[in-house]
């Protein structure tokens, strides 16, 4: 009735990410999460483990009192294949090598001089070289490339239609990444890429759904409902950041005013912090350590943007309901300044039990962009 | 490998739920919309045709160049099953019979005196029983009845957990409202009833995400993500009535400030209007009469109210991107003094590509609420 291939191939991804995102894991505990009968699961399994993808670990337990045979867990064999992820901002290249379970493996960054793209793709042949000749025999286990660049991306075409900080418009990059790298190539959003990391591999394993919020230059969010990334149907999503949370606040770049990125963006809070001490030489860094330092003014703009984004947070709960929330990005290497104010917004506007959603706010280690990145190319894998 | 019964159910489901919605269609079409194969339709079909659910137009088409066997398409037999719906409100219960495609089919009203549990049920099953009563033969076609409550309704296990209009806590709504009218009831959201109607019946029809915003007493939303209802993983989701849009701006009975509904909600619109005119005594419809009449203070109420609602609909549009939203809800009975001021917030606060999100902006007829609560019913036919 169903045909063999639409039938098997849908419970082969659907074993392979389980074991994946959540194993080592028996195949009867597969069948029972899965809903699929034990037989299926073993016809799933047997060409992953074949191919070198699954492995049968050593039997630890028994099925139930008196069963005869023991259980032996699936797991990922991490260094069957290697995953390069690489972030793309205006002035650098971060890189990452990855195993399967999206464990970082070896990292390296680029200086760019200009987001010119011939440069920046010459750049990127070597980072990538580089990478791959490093000792762990990565180059031999490696085929995909997986890259994340913000702004406005189609993965399914590996277009980057626009992204403002590259100052890139419609420019093919899977294409001319894969002729330069000879990899298999998947672009992706940085915001989404980063928050398929942190629904595979970090704390939004196993959550039906789930955000992911970025504080840095811009306020960005990446959202899980129903287990899958929200993508909008005209190609706008989780753009938390211009959510107006101040009728008479100040005038955001989108044109509107009050947007939560025109009180807690990264240029926003040296704008008011440089109003705020009469000092317009002003720098991020310098506000942070003028606030550190007790300086009061300073510490009001840091407050003001961590209330903004609380708010802005509490919006994605009162709407979408997550299970949790995770608050994270460069702008949080400010954490002690924007945490408490984070948290008091949020709980502020959150609406009755949308208070109970777990935040979990902490700072971003630098390569986890060029993770996300990987991940990417790990759930391309997966998908093909 | 898939287990008969597993495998065809959800078929037979996807038959019935799309020849529901989008039907009459053909089989062909229906297995290439439903990515089965064309025995898999025709088999789950079978059941629905026996059942008299589903029946075969004559042939209108060919299914191709030289193709022998003409094509009938699929229809529902829209009187093979009849569903009460009602809408229980503080002081009114609205209930309707509907077809199998939730077209209405008679209403009726009932004043209630008091929102007193037994009080409601015995009016409840008087009403039932009226409208079986009247000419069309419902009584003999009708199993089950859908109930409509605003406030937190626990719709699997028939709860009314919390409904402040009516002041029930933990009420066993669904059990109680079982023995009185020997239907078989389901108990859902009002919100969320009315959603799934516009989603299978309305404007949603087809659409992968939507959302509904009612304008009424209270600012509510459904949303519909990934073809499903969101109903939060605590429980809360589609709160755009607690969306802070204005920090500075009134407090709301939730405890914060400046939210959609503490702006334009039905009492915040009669107190900001009261307050305009320095007449205390003044009613909604009083401060309807006075804006139309060209009142600058009454039309400035609900300029700002539409304003907020607007802004609050952008919240929506650039978090989750649905790809239509219907406003409606019976404040929108002042839909001349809302649409425009709705409209400008929306476009000023939607980023990007988000502003393309088309808006439907229209007043709801008094039975829409109970119609509805029949479509929970039929969707729960429809589950069964």
């Amino acid at each position: 009735m169903f045909p063999e291939a639409d039938a098997v191939a849908p419970a082969v991804t659907a074993v392979f990410t389980t074991v994946l995102t959540e194993g080592p894991l028996s195949r009867v505990a597969l069948a029972r999460r899965l809903g699929l009968s034990s037989a299926a699961v073993t016809k799933a399994a047997r060409p992953l483990i074949e191919l070198g993808y699954l492995e049968e670990l050593a039997a630890t337990e028994r099925t139930g009192p008196g069963a005869g045979r023991p259980a032996s867990p699936l797991a990922i064999r991490a260094d069957r294949e290697f995953f390069v992820g690489v972030k793309i901002t205006g002035d650098e290249l971060i890189g990452v090598v990855c195993d399967l379970r999206a464990e970082v493996r070896t990292s390296a960054h680029r200086r760019l001089s200009a987001p010119d793209v011939d440069h920046v793709l010459t750049e990127l042949g070597e980072l990538v070289g580089e990478l791959l000749d490093r000792p762990g025999g990565y180059r031999a286990r490696t085929r995909r490339l997986g890259l994340a660049v913000s702004g406005d991306v189609d993965r399914s075409t590996g277009l980057v239609r626009y992204s403002p900080f590259l100052r890139w418009h419609d420019l093919p990059l899977r294409e001319q990444a894969e002729k330069i790298t000879g990899l298999t190539v998947t672009v992706e959003n940085d915001v989404k890429a980063l928050t398929t990391a942190e629904h595979w591999f970090g704390e939004g394993v196993g959550a039906e759904s789930f955000a992911l919020v970025t504080v840095g230059a811009g306020i960005g969010c990446g959202l899980v409902v129903g287990g899958r990334l929200v993508s909008g149907s005209h190609g706008v999503a989780g753009e938390i950041g211009h959510i107006g949370i101040d009728v008479n606040g100040p005038a955001c770049h989108c044109g509107s005013r009050g947007c939560v990125e025109a009180i807690a963006g990264a240029d926003a809070i040296v704008r008011q912090a440089r109003s705020a001490a009469g000092r317009p030489e002003l720098t991020f860094d310098d506000a942070v350590a003028l606030a550190r330092a007790g300086d009061a003014p300073a510490g009001a703009v840091f407050a003001r943007a961590g209330d903004a984004i609380g708010s802005g947070i509490a919006a994605v709960a009162n709407l979408v309901g997550p299970a949790r929330i995770v608050v994270s990005g460069e702008g949080l290497a400010a954490y002690d300044l924007f945490e408490p104010h984070i948290r008091a917004g949020f709980q502020r506007q959150a609406f009755g039990a949308a208070a109970d959603c777990p935040l979990s706010i902490r700072p971003l280690p630098f390569e986890e962009w060029a993770r996300g990145a990987a991940t990417v190319s790990i759930q391309a894998l997966v998908a093909s």
